[in-house]
């Protein structure tokens, strides 16, 4: 340790990709919070206040809702690791990359995964989900809300009724989607969501909240496995095999949760109070109109885009609400745009993966840079960009189209 | 959602237990730092000085050195969940709540786990973790170096010979130790070392640094398995079965953390920041000059406490620098004193799990508070708590003992 370093001091940007962006302020000042002890009265308020807010953002009653210490993908995760046995079918939809990682995660539970597939860009009907439950006979349907990759959005409302009809337990990623776009915990069904607080919810990435309906609590309970060292002789062992894995084993994270408050990893105080203070945030605006604000941002970016003639990727008409894929033209390389965006005016737009790589810049308007200022500020950038590129096009026009749609609808 | 919160306010607390404890305020203004994306290059270059910074602190050359997205558990896990293949015998010496951690998280890992015990307050001699790696022949030896259950640090000098003498892979987990006790991972012959922030790094839960030697890198190699939908023609499959975690694939997080950049999770910035703020720190201050800071208010609590005419815990010749178990005097209730502790003064001391449940107080003087004046105020409040509940003390001795020792080291 020779070298010398200076506190941390990033360079300032305008986060409009597909996640992670900008926290909110007050988010960021609520991580710098002096720490508490675990079983402080104080801390086990603030984990039971946790639960109530995410309960109204998940729009839930279920008791089993709580955070996993880890990325999005650690409550992804969390939730199928405790949920899938070895051996047990799952089904899962794959339209983008979220959901391949999904089929990779069961993989890794050692499930017998069956995916069906649409191109990317497109959703699944109700009926092509509902034909393939009845071919493989799944026992979990794994699915994606929003798929960043694609920018499309599954809808979800009828597979909630299919599942029980097939008495198939419903999983959903809604790490991209949640506070976003509508999701009805309950009302549709879902025996289990997971998310993330650097999307649509405005925070960082580092604690996923899940939420578990309590049939699925139940699966997870027939699997209980209490570790040594703190087990006593009131704990016993479920009538399932155990969870093969100790910190995301969601039985012992329940018990941490509720009334035993038995001891498991340390709670990430920062990252709690962070996802405390998103949902506090979501809380003040109304879940609806953050949605309708997140719907109000998206539309005028595409109509920007649109105006700026630029092609879009994918079906409008299932298009999330926070996140945009646009064609690249074949005119100018993408990643020189992206390199000026960034380098000239601080303003990160998105790559793609794989069959979309190279050919669509995602650009997101989401969480605290859902705003008129941050859609205004990408569009003009872009189209500098593209014109000090050589790209033509119609001085003032895609300016314009957002104008137009803002001052329709404000 | 219709209850209004208040934004986050945590009580001020002095967090005097094993850890969590406070957060050095440098560590938390870090972690207020706006976000930036996850490609950005000072995104990567901090990324680089986050490895570089734990080299020092793990005082090794391993270029495998970097953070895992979780708790200190999730760094235990990620380790174990890669190392070690269904089936692989393991030896745990287990002296306390953490050595059975590793066993339970083991046999979550599928592993055939072998464990040796010694009372709770003693450690292993090398010989008999030697004599029991030559009876049970384990590919790995799973050691904790400081478990905080029962005070005690576990000397690992001589186990790096040990295990290559018998071709077994050594992982140690240092969460509750390093920082403030010596811990020379290439000198001592560590193949893994895991940590967390919460105690002598000065910083809250909710990230992991780890370090893998060469020898242990090429284990995980073997086992290597790129997820589909980020998956190219380049990446192939290891000849070892793949690991059982997607989130703790230390393969695919190292090619994250690598030249490759492999998309894996989001990294958790704010607690990168986090990591990279506590290892400064600790780079300003001199890692040996912190592990003598630990040692200077370790001993003057200790030397308080005798002065005070209590009981101390375990051998005192293996105890950590940085917690001290406390005997509960007989005629009083601990759970009692602890509350008047905390709610009469703000001070938080722990209490005890296992066989020493009720029977003894663990006090911590680590990271940010192995300072004089939280030494002080925690003898002064401790005693006075003691005096109200009827016992008696000799008035003064205690903290003229503690002023005794500072006067004769400072």
């Amino acid at each position: 340790m020779t070298t010398s370093y200076s506190p941390v001091n990033p360079p300032q940007r305008l986060l409009m990709g597909p996640g992670p962006i900008n926290a909110d302020p007050r988010v960021l000042r609520a991580m710098s919070s002096q720490l508490i002890g675990q079983y402080d009265p104080a801390m086990t308020r603030y984990m039971n206040e946790v639960m109530a807010l995410y309960r109204g953002v998940f729009r839930t009653e279920n008791a089993a809702t709580l955070l996993i210490d880890g990325t999005s993908r650690a409550g992804i995760e969390a939730i199928l690791v405790s949920a899938i046995r070895p051996g047990d079918k799952v089904l899962v939809p794959v339209f983008g990359r979220f959901g391949h990682l999904l089929c990779e995660i069961a993989r890794r539970c050692r499930a017998d995964v069956h995916s069906i597939e649409v191109p990317w860009g497109e959703v699944f009907t109700p009926q092509q989900i509902e034909d393939a439950i009845k071919q493989v006979k799944p026992r979990l349907l794994l699915t994606v809300q929003g798929d960043t990759s694609t920018t499309m959005l599954q809808p979800l409302a009828e597979l909630g009724d299919i599942c029980r009809r097939h008495d198939v337990l419903f999983y959903t990623d809604a790490t991209a989607s949640l506070g976003g776009n509508l999701l009805e915990t309950d009302a549709w069904g879902l025996d289990a969501v997971s998310a993330g607080l650097q999307k649509c919810l405005g925070g960082p990435s580092g604690t996923a909240p899940i939420t578990l309906s309590a049939r699925m609590e139940e699966v997870i309970r027939r699997r209980a496995c209490v570790e040594a060292g703190i087990r006593t002789a009131a704990h016993q062992d479920g009538v399932d095999e155990m969870i093969y894995s100790n910190y995301f084993d969601l039985g012992m994270i329940l018990d941490y949760w509720g009334p035993e408050r038995l001891n498991h990893h340390t709670e990430a105080t920062s990252a709690l109070f962070a996802a405390r203070e998103c949902a506090r945030v979501i809380g003040e605006e109304g879940l609806d109109a953050g949605i309708a604000r997140h719907k109000l941002h998206g539309d005028a970016l595409l109509k920007g885009i649109q105006g700026m003639g630029l092609e879009t990727f994918g079906n409008l008409e299932y298009k999330m609400n926070n996140v945009l894929g646009v064609v690249i033209p074949e005119a100018v390389n993408g990643d020189q745009v992206r390199k000026l965006m960034l380098e000239d005016f601080g303003i990160e737009i998105g790559t793609s993966f794989g069959p979309l790589a190279g050919k669509v810049w995602r650009i997101g308007t989401m969480g605290y840079n859902a705003r008129k200022d941050c859609v205004m500020q990408t569009l003009s950038a872009l189209e500098a960009v593209l014109n000090h590129l050589g790209l033509r096009t119609t001085q003032g026009a895609a300016m314009q189209a957002a104008w137009d749609h803002y001052s329709e609808r404000c």
